[in-house]
């Protein structure tokens, strides 16, 4: 009977530790719609043979891995912000529109990033808006308001952090807040220069495609910390960055992600001398896409397309990566839906021939003559309008951006009804592989707040994110107004 | 070791009997969109005290639900109609829209209601809309065109279905169709009395409350089979059906759930020489939350509202019974979206007023004088327009149905983009208890076509729908055009 006994003990000692994670991924999707996913997955399957009236529709790999849905709504309005859906899926309370890591009254909230750097493990953010965008400084920073741009910047790598440098690698935009004012792409208003700051304290700096590419090579001596930031502003739409020459391209959504993604395992892998990052507890990495939000308000289907079809490949990766590395779990959830987004008669096949997003061929048509022939050479062209009806010119003449918005999208049976977010529940997403992934399906298939995605990534590491709000709290003296 | 292997194999196979459910619900609410779960919720969290300003938003029983969604396209429409969609639920095959039951082609697809009863299940099915309609025929009935609403009536019934009667339970609306032409109220353009046929083979039948009250007496001898319509055309919305003089009330469908389950679960226990129905192998019971769709298609928020609520009710009536009977599972997803709804700027403050639908102040309307005075006395405040500015009255005026859906609409913030349906996936949810409900998440929680969903019924309940196809095409003998 001992025996007996001893054999369930050790098996269900056994079973714990199969289960629990080592390593948390959470993906946010920002702004992405239910129909953004039939929107996406339709195109593919056109590609592949399907057309609407004789639809051959694929499951794509995040297809198989939906558990449910989350909802969304902030303290103070049914239609949330980012910043404070960001802060549910960071700390784990509800807040005010506009607040980041702070409850409505100002009091700091510890963050699951924050709690899991205390813990040892490893951290990053991986975005492609502005690296101080609301949803990565929900989970990095404290501020009554998301508006507060460069103080944001400043505690995200610790120049201004009771905590110091809770974060381990961070991959977007945003270079521009990091430049004292004295460098003309600074968008400082001071002479902080947080680039210096930060390869002071220990960070290797990117700032460009090649040394992007020497951060992910394989054999890198580059270590943790490191800020890699590729654009002054937000990083390009995917539909234009495909289009910039090689050796300047920004890097992708997918490959920042790879990039992460070794640098994290290289830590927990790495031996001897050269080693300075030996961590073997394991990681929180948060990726966002961040810009899908900024195509639905502005309701460019094409745009929407190209970065919702990254944030699928970015999944794709990442399901790969935990069925290679069983000890990683992961989820994935909007903080909200933007513009409001429906499918009442849509054709994919209007979205293969825009090559540009409206906001690139803005910035064009801003430095054109704004001639009508100009447009019709080479912006509609450039948004799959060269058959434009002299209606359509002359709504894009009077009003360029929602002029070529609602040409396209109303081709291809495209509907938004707002130029904001929705109050729609989210899909929530989610993989691990083995009896991890049982489990997961076990705990989190259903219906969630916002607030308790982060609560189940605190359980699964082990980490305590009310200790965190503690200290901020006993060290922190009033946040960012 | 032999003892150890007995007890591991006794111990597998009373887990497998643990977890496959004896009996099985299907619940179906007919162009539900993602945005109106959200819609109804925030309702009901304003009458507890919410407001769109400090939202208190409480989980429903449905929101624990979710399992992830369904891809709803049909074999010639990224945009399913009913009669596609419920061929996929029913049948586990795609066909075109506006088939039942059959293939593109027009051969015979059995149906897992039809397999459940081949293998000795009793079935039921218990809708808002007519009986003969696209959803509940899919599972009973095989014809080329939904539109043939008389023949459709006949199949289901078994006056003309080679596998005879199907159906234990009918309870829904459309008795104009079982009634011969003769019959003032009749809508058959034959002599067939669908009505006097049904008894004759043994139904009993219910056309009114007190029948209905009859049919769900605990202590009632009426047995099975039964048919129940209680309203020639569809049953009336559920905001209506609430305004109707106690004596007459169509029954809810809440209530014609409750006298279903209670039937299906007395014939499993009954024992004597009054037991006719003695059935120790289970159910299959579908469920249509019908009018769903018919709101959204009618852009009446007042009238979804409603309908989804109800919708609510019946799914936590129904997990309140699986509680209590963990030998049963459900699943429960919308064959479509319809009417591309979405909450740029949801107010659930606006619909809180309005008595009645549209289609009932419509009827309403073509009885008066239509005169403005009658329109400002008595419609405007039973659709909660009773401040209706100049505009919104001639807007109504103008198009009276059209008018009053879009005040309503615009005034509490909800925007349709569509009269017809949209191509959303659409959420699935799931239950059952304990080490089944265990199951049901490990095996359906993420993402389906919607021909997987019987498929599921069918390995659940052990029946073989492939079997019924093969008996209907050997027996058939062409379908309805």
């Amino acid at each position: 009977m001992r025996t007996e006994f001893f054999l369930l003990w050790a098996s269900a000692q056994a079973a714990v530790a199969a289960i629990r994670p080592k390593n948390f991924i959470m993906v946010i999707p920002d702004g992405m719609a239910p129909a953004s996913q039939t929107l996406v997955r339709t195109y593919l399957s056109m590609l592949n043979g399907g057309s609407p009236e004789a639809p051959a529709i694929n499951a794509m790999p995040i297809d198989e891995t939906p558990l449910g849905n989350t909802r969304t709504h902030s303290s103070n309005n049914l239609i949330t912000d980012s910043a404070a859906a960001g802060t549910a899926l960071a700390c784990g309370f509800k807040t005010n529109n506009g607040a980041l890591g702070v409850t409505p009254d100002g009091q700091a909230l510890g963050s699951i990033l924050e709690a899991a750097k205390q813990d040892g493990y490893l951290t990053a953010l991986v975005v492609t808006s502005i690296i101080n965008h609301a949803t990565p400084a929900a989970y990095s920073s404290h501020s009554v308001s998301r508006n507060a741009l460069p103080q944001i910047a400043e505690q995200q790598i610790g120049y201004s952090h009771p905590l110091n440098q809770s974060v381990d690698i961070l991959l977007g935009g945003g270079r521009c807040y990091f430049k004292p004012q004295s460098d003309s792409t600074s968008c400082r208003e001071d002479d902080i220069d947080l680039f210096a700051y930060a390869k002071d304290k220990g960070y290797s700096i990117a700032q460009n495609r090649s040394s992007f590419d020497a951060l992910s090579s394989g054999r890198s001596r580059i270590t943790l910390p490191y800020l890699g930031l590729f654009n002054d502003n937000d990083l390009s739409y995917e539909i234009d960055r495909q289009q910039q020459p090689q050796a300047e391209r920004e890097p992708s959504l997918s490959e920042m992600t790879e990039t992460a993604l070794q640098s994290l395992d290289r830590a927990r892998q790495c031996r001897g001398r050269h080693c300075r990052n030996r961590n073997d507890k394991g990681y929180f990495l948060m990726i966002e896409a961040s810009r899908i939000d900024h195509s639905s308000h502005a309701h460019d289907a094409a745009a929407h397309l190209h970065d919702t079809l990254e944030y699928n490949n970015v999944m794709e990766k990442l399901i790969n990566w935990i069925d290679a590395h069983p000890d990683t779990a992961m989820l994935s959830v909007a903080d909200h839906e933007t513009g409001g987004l429906t499918l009442p008669g849509y054709d994919p096949r209007l979205l293969q021939t825009p090559t540009h997003s409206i906001e690139y061929l803005s910035s064009q048509w801003d430095e054109s003559d704004k001639s009508e022939s100009y447009l019709r050479s080479d912006i509609l062209p450039a948004y799959g309008l060269s058959d434009a009806s002299d209606a359509e010119v002359q709504a894009i003449l009077g009003d360029f951006s929602a002029g070529l918005a609602d040409a396209l999208s109303e081709r291809a049976g495209i509907s938004w009804s707002t130029g904001g977010h929705s109050g729609v529940d989210t899909t929530l997403y989610g993989y691990a592989a083995g009896r991890t992934g049982e489990q997961l399906k076990a705990d989190m298939a259903g219906g969630f707040d916002n607030t308790e995605i982060p609560r189940y990534i605190e359980q699964a590491l082990g980490v305590n994110i009310d200790r965190v709000t503690r200290e901020l709290r006993a060290k922190g003296t009033g946040w960012i107004p």
